[in-house]
């Protein structure tokens, strides 16, 4: 399987950018990131066209970058505009790709297909990750050796957090994944939720009493590529949503290789919103709770996979809960043939028919 | 040149698999060992049916394994037993490999090829190395990142001690090879003696008066796919081996890739049975001559071969003293062979005509 | 592209060899180099013939190596001429390959092609490293995890040095490439010039005065296969090359494989003789030069070209201070052309058009 083009990856969280260059290889291509003096942000190809020599290694200087090893500067364009040797010409093809990005949300997106197909409107929204004061946030870098799908697929099957994160088991076992009712089209849902029952130790950590039982909800929600937000809460029992406390939480999924992935987490909240030593503890559960648990599990598997990303031609055994997973695998690579330009037939999709989970596992808003 | 599969491997030392669960890769299959509470000892494929991740990483209980990523049960007959989510159905093909394992003389036997050619009568023996109270033993796993078969002919060549190992050097040189005159079927004798010597170092520590000379003797007792069986002893010159110092050696080489190898050893002996600290001492002994002698030389000589285990596509010069070795990788290559379904000649296998080292090399039992 | 084998290679500094035996792996072959209790130098295949462990690992006496698994014993010849096994005959096959070499000026010449058509003729002048007394000279080794063509385009444009190494950056900027006038068929020169400049770091540091103006010169001389001597100098202003300080230094590039090499160089002087500490400072110049800071950016380049050697199949952005490189690229691919036996057009190498760079691309003594 390739990766969809035509679409917007998360390169960075927008906090990442400050004076340094950053580089960062997604989809196999090495790319520079930098913020310009006026704030804006650039992504170029991040191999000088003299001799491939990494750009970040260079200097930055009022938004040229200087290469580090001929003196070559190339501006914001990714275009040559200074050769110090000879008699100064800019030889033809002394240029880097320059990319599409956005920063939105405090995150910065970046378009990897045709520029005439951009479309700003397909930016995901993350309101709760910007700078409007109504939350406060902490985020994180995971490098995770394995296909971006499978963390994907660990996101959408969030029944695992009984078994793989301590923080979140509860005395009543796995949460209960609830049908998809939703029909927004290339939007998957995955609800997960545990009514009436005691908080674990995630909510008692974030001020829910230890003695009040109260209903739980994490709402998963996907979009290609892998761009995942995941609403966290829990109110009394029977309470709305809107009660209560509340973490949404950000998955952003960068396919660096086939078999590599940048994984860009955050954590947001609307309490407490001034209190430094809350973030930090937040900070440190999600370091705990995705560096150090999901990813050795994931790599494992991948691992176990070879330096294949095709889950299916290994034909794994199906649970009801991997419903979602796999409606946003179906949709991915509806995306990527039609992207080639193949004719996709609804239900063309292989090993992944609907009788193989039962009920659910196809709903509107696939085809 | 593949592997064997209807044949016994060596799994495990038995005194290896305790409370934990052992992870061990055989001809390339991930295994996850266990012993049960009534003592017996399990093996199955270690890829959950569902996501792929090592069995191992999870939980056993009461025999039973629960999956660390979504929490699905295993019996011991490798079936997914329980299933936590959704309606709680096993999905079809929730299943793992359940291998057919034999503990016999402190040694775990695995049968990799089909369960109804399996054959008990096949295991060696390995009295030396069981509970009888005749022999005390120390047992020790050492990984070689080489082909099983390198590691064969170093055993079945033991003129290298003169080289390789500083207590097993003699002032007088090195083993002399004696002719191999057993005709058993399927097995390969390297006997090296050293007549009317004094003790080396080895021979010294194990107790024999340093200023006596005597008949020394190693006798390997080569198996496929590898299995060996080494007597080392010491009697008074013309003595017979029934008398005097006996060290019963085992070399169990069991293929985790083509060429990266589980070796385990073992040294049994008949007399001070009850000595810990002289235990202790030939733990150190068989650590320091396998780990930290063998093993890199061994490894150093598949670097040379690169990843092939093709010895005879480099056309080695061959010396008398391989006789045994060569006769043993001709049996394993017939075996494979008639295993595939081909029709083997005798004298068939490429490179390895009698001519190229002289009378013995190809004795009675070869065919 | 392959490598020229009929050619000499800079194998090590006569002054790596003294007791110890010398593993080095050239064009992907293992050698083993020592010197002979006359002085003389051997260089043989490193693997033994019997089972292919390096014969480095074993023991060398009295110009014979013994190897250190079964003891069979190499002269000088590369013949085996014991085998302490059996009844001792030599089995046929039972040599390694014997490697023609050369001392001379300090350095250890092999010659990896066919013996018939050694020529001692072809090796390169550097009497600055011999033993004659006018010099006095310090030496380094290097490797380097990229194809050695990389380092001599390195090599060939020293305009880098303003940009990668702090030491020889000018205030007034690159150093200027001079047209190559020379004629010498099969060596390329690459002349550099600073004139009426103050000095550099460096060339304070080698004791011009810091306030008077001089021309610094650079001239690179390349020579096949990747035999490089720079003489670097500065005299007053238009002073002759004759006068002043000079600093000849070696750049000797030997493949150990596609994209790997051993970087041997020396920097030798005609000054300060006898002062071993401004020895000790010119030979911490010289690591912090080539290890670390053209190694590190030679090394990403070659990551960014992947394991690939095919600088221009990558469309590299062409300067006119590229013209050395250029012309260097194109004579070997020539030789390498010619030894394989085909015809080669000149101007049939593809990818180097002199358009690309403009005049004096393409000089005399190219074809």
């Amino acid at each position: 399987m390739a990766f969809i083009r035509n679409t917007w990856y998360a390169a960075a969280w927008a906090r990442e950018l400050r004076e340094e260059m950053l580089p960062r290889t997604i989809l196999g291509e090495p790319i520079v990131l930098f913020r310009k003096t006026d704030g804006a942000i650039v992504a170029l190809g991040n191999r000088c066209a003299h001799r491939f020599v990494p750009l970040h290694l260079g200097r930055l200087d009022n938004n040229v970058i200087e290469c580090k090893y001929h003196g070559l500067k190339y501006d914001e364009s990714g275009s040559c505009i200074f050769n110090p040797h000879g008699d100064g010409k800019i030889p033809p093809g002394a240029r880097v790709k320059k990319y599409i990005v956005a920063e939105r949300h405090g995150i910065v997106w970046i378009w990897m297909g045709e520029a005439s197909r951009v479309d700003r409107s397909q930016i995901r929204d993350f309101t709760e990750f910007d700078d409007s004061g109504r939350f406060t946030f902490v985020t994180g870098y995971v490098h995770v050796a394995a296909n971006y799908q499978l963390i994907a697929d660990n996101l959408l099957d969030l029944t695992h957090g009984q078994y793989v994160h301590p923080l979140f088991t509860n005395a009543a076992g796995p949460a209960t994944m609830e049908a998809d009712t939703s029909s927004e089209p290339g939007t998957v849902w995955a609800k997960f939720v545990r009514k009436n029952q005691y908080p674990n130790q995630y909510f008692q950590m974030l001020g829910y009493p230890k003695d009040q039982r109260g209903d739980h909800r994490n709402y998963m929600r996907w979009n290609a590529p892998g761009v995942l937000l995941l609403d966290v809460g829990m109110t009394s029992v029977g309470g709305s949503p809107s009660e209560g406390i509340s973490i949404p939480t950000a998955h952003l999924l960068t396919p660096e290789t086939l078999t590599s992935t940048h994984y860009l987490w955050g954590m947001a909240r609307n309490f407490r919103l001034n209190d430094a030593s809350f973030s930090a503890q937040l900070l440190e559960t999600g370091i705990s709770v995705f560096e150090n648990e999901d990813k050795p599990i994931i790599e494992a598997q991948q691992r176990a996979m070879g330096a294949s990303d095709d889950l299916f031609g290994m034909t794994p055994a199906l649970l009801q809960t991997d419903r979602a997973a796999l409606r946003a695998r179906r949709l991915l690579e509806r995306m990527i043939r039609q992207e080639r330009g193949e004719v996709v037939e609804p239900h063309a999709i292989a090993g992944l028919a609907q009788e193989d989970i039962g009920p659910g596992a196809a709903t509107s808003g696939d085809a």
